[in-house]
């Protein structure tokens, strides 16, 4: 099956907006086996939004299916429906029981004007209801092919596409695809290919397809095959051989990102967590808040961007400040001890570090970054690390390198 | 002028990254007055990336000049050179000044196969040199229309199109465009435009466009004329009509976010501040840090998650606690007199909320979220707030919303 991506939205011409949609769209296609050979995007603007959608089922787009995002709100501007039943030949109607959602939604308080427009909807259509927004998804069908019509917000387009679109897609697909995602940190793409380049270029079923993030590699491997016990008994091999090569720096699998990932290991081990942060200043807190349940471990966070918060809030010495400076082995040292200590916590993890532009000096440029990790009953261990990028750009990769310097303790607490 | 982006690589189609390129560029060219009626990407394939030029130069696509990003490397997907200077009619040639830069790249170390193909370019062409990365960008130009070609990775492609290609262009354009953009918060889009719509409606130079933001508004203001001053003088009028319409929900112009709006603010206001987050987690203290510069005025951060750890570092009351729940008018005063107080800051200010997606009631369900702000010598205040949308959103919601209302505070305080 071959979908072509069609973003409605001038915001996304005017470069207000990033489009994260597409690509998130085309990783979740791509995992069932779905090719998109060409993603588009078009303002709101009826002509070019039907020669869009022309030249994406004539001979050259080829696509079975066009996906469009956005354009399906209650304003003027919001055409992407009218345009698509048109296209296909179709009338309008309300949608009864999008209708009643948006009502519920209000729950008596005044409706905006022309919101009921977000359930007027093309005759003849697959209605897929938003539990995020007021404008449902609709997929209309004509002669095998399909037009699939999703809102722009993302918090409402990737539910809908991963809960809704996609199982709905693999009912209209031969064959079904399965994929696993094994999440890397601390090896870069280059060398991630390289461990494993026998096993790519034999690739056959699974594939096995690496991809860079921030920081991060994710490699995919997707099988096809009947149900997903056989393609489990496909992948499940190289899997386990990739865990082999890169065991350690594999933190995770398929959504688990690394705030989840140490959540788990803090709770499988019965540890609570106290973080206290200098040039992160409460990212690391907040990313491991972000973890539904994280307030079964984390104790509580520390923001001591100052010395004075360093000395009165976690009890670090203002010798140590003044012998090793804010930014150092010993201050990280002292501020995981502190935040253990202060909070009752059983780990401490600590990071203090010059996130630039300023501050920085020829012994300890932008970048400089010292972790520290004080585990109940061990000895306090500290890291040093050397970030790239600009200020917020060195504040997220040493939260990361702070988060998984925890986790490979933890895990190596727990096999020795 | 009229341009068309077109966004060349697999592995956008793929999803494996994100196109940030297509909205930077989109950004910067309508900021000197060249529409972009229409962003595309194709993967590594002749016929496509072919049909894509004929499309965008036809009758339809009506583009003066595409822009294409990415397929420049030496690799032999790398086609993007090979196809536009046969679209165009020309040969390939080595531009002997890459290729010097090349060769001092490596600074005599083994060069690794087909690096030299960075320096092909197509004959009779424009040549921009690459100060991050070895593959030059290049325009070729035909009757009147132009294909240029730039490389793909941000951090090569952002400052070409900043330092080299929008000079360029501007050289080809007449008059000049300036704008100004003024960022809203508290405002929805479509009441911002219906407060603004005899300006939208009036509008001719400057140009007025409004884009909806998470939780904010932005209105650009675009002017076309001789020089800077003069776009001024056309730009400002309407600027200070839209002040008198909307004055209070201004919080910033241009690059100025609302981290960095509150910290000038406090700055200006001799005030330092100190931040007791629950549900948000360290995120607001996170924004804070993300200004450089914030050290002057943010005293630090406690993220008490914990009845405990309200209790312990900021003071609450048991019986606070007790009596009216964590999740309270009264909590969050006690937090934000308890931040203030612990830490000698002139200014605490606290949030507490439940973030879901489990820990709501009917009484208090996901969303809700009480933020206390308490200023040296003025009475405690407290504002409850229902933020939509997952964890994350309540998150990123809530924390907007107790930047916002300690702002509003900061700038009546002055007015006062």
């Amino acid at each position: 099956m071959v979908a072509e991506i069609l973003s409605v939205g001038t915001e996304l011409l005017l470069g207000s907006i990033i489009n994260t949609n597409a690509a998130f769209a085309s990783l979740e296609l791509a995992k069932i086996g779905v090719s998109v050979y060409s993603q588009s995007t078009v303002g709101d603007n009826r002509g070019r939004l039907t020669s869009a959608l022309e030249r994406a089922f004539d001979k050259n787009g080829n696509a079975d299916v066009v996906i469009t995002i956005g354009g399906l709100g209650p304003t003027l501007d919001d055409i992407t429906k009218e345009v698509a039943a048109e296209f296909f030949g179709r009338g309008m109607k309300i949608h009864e029981e999008s209708m009643q959602r948006i009502r519920d939604r209000f729950n008596g308080r005044p409706m905006p004007v022309n919101v009921e427009r977000n359930a007027l909807v093309p005759e003849d259509a697959t209605i897929f209801l938003n539990d995020n927004g007021a404008a449902p998804g609709i997929c209309i069908e004509k002669n095998g092919k399909m037009i699939i019509m999703l809102p722009g917000p993302p918090h409402e387009f990737e539910p809908m596409i991963k809960n809704q679109i996609i199982p709905f897609l693999r009912t209209k697909t031969d064959g079904i695809f399965f994929s696993r995602t094994l999440r890397i940190l601390g090896v870069a793409e280059s060398k991630a290919e390289f461990m494993l380049k026998d096993l790519i270029e034999a690739q056959t079923n699974p594939t096995i397809a690496p991809y860079a993030k921030v920081g991060e590699v994710h490699i995919r491997l997707t099988a096809s095959a009947e149900n997903e016990t056989a393609a489990n008994t496909l992948i499940n091999p190289i899997a386990e051989e990739i865990y082999r090569r890169l065991g350690p720096s594999i933190y995770g699998e398929d959504e688990t990102d690394l705030p989840e990932a140490v959540i788990n290991l803090l709770k499988a081990n019965n540890h609570t967590l106290a973080v206290a942060e200098s040039c992160t200043g409460g990212l690391i807190a907040s990313e491991l808040v972000s973890v539904a349940g994280c307030s079964a471990v984390l104790r509580e966070g520390f923001v001591t961007y100052s010395n004075e918060a360093k000395i009165n809030r976690l009890g670090v010495s203002g010798e140590i400040l003044k012998n090793h400076g804010a930014v150092s082995a010993e201050t990280a040292a002292a501020m995981a001890e502190g935040a253990a200590k202060v909070s009752g916590a059983s780990i401490g993890l600590s990071i203090t570090g010059i996130a630039g532009p300023d501050g920085g000096t020829p012994e300890k440029p932008a970048g400089l970054v010292f972790i520290g990790i004080k585990i109940n009953g061990q000895p306090t261990e500290t890291a040093k690390f050397n970030a790239l990028g600009n200020r917020n750009e060195i504040r997220a990769r040493s939260a990361k390198q702070a988060l998984d310097m925890l986790r490979l303790k933890l895990e190596n607490n727990m096999q020795a």
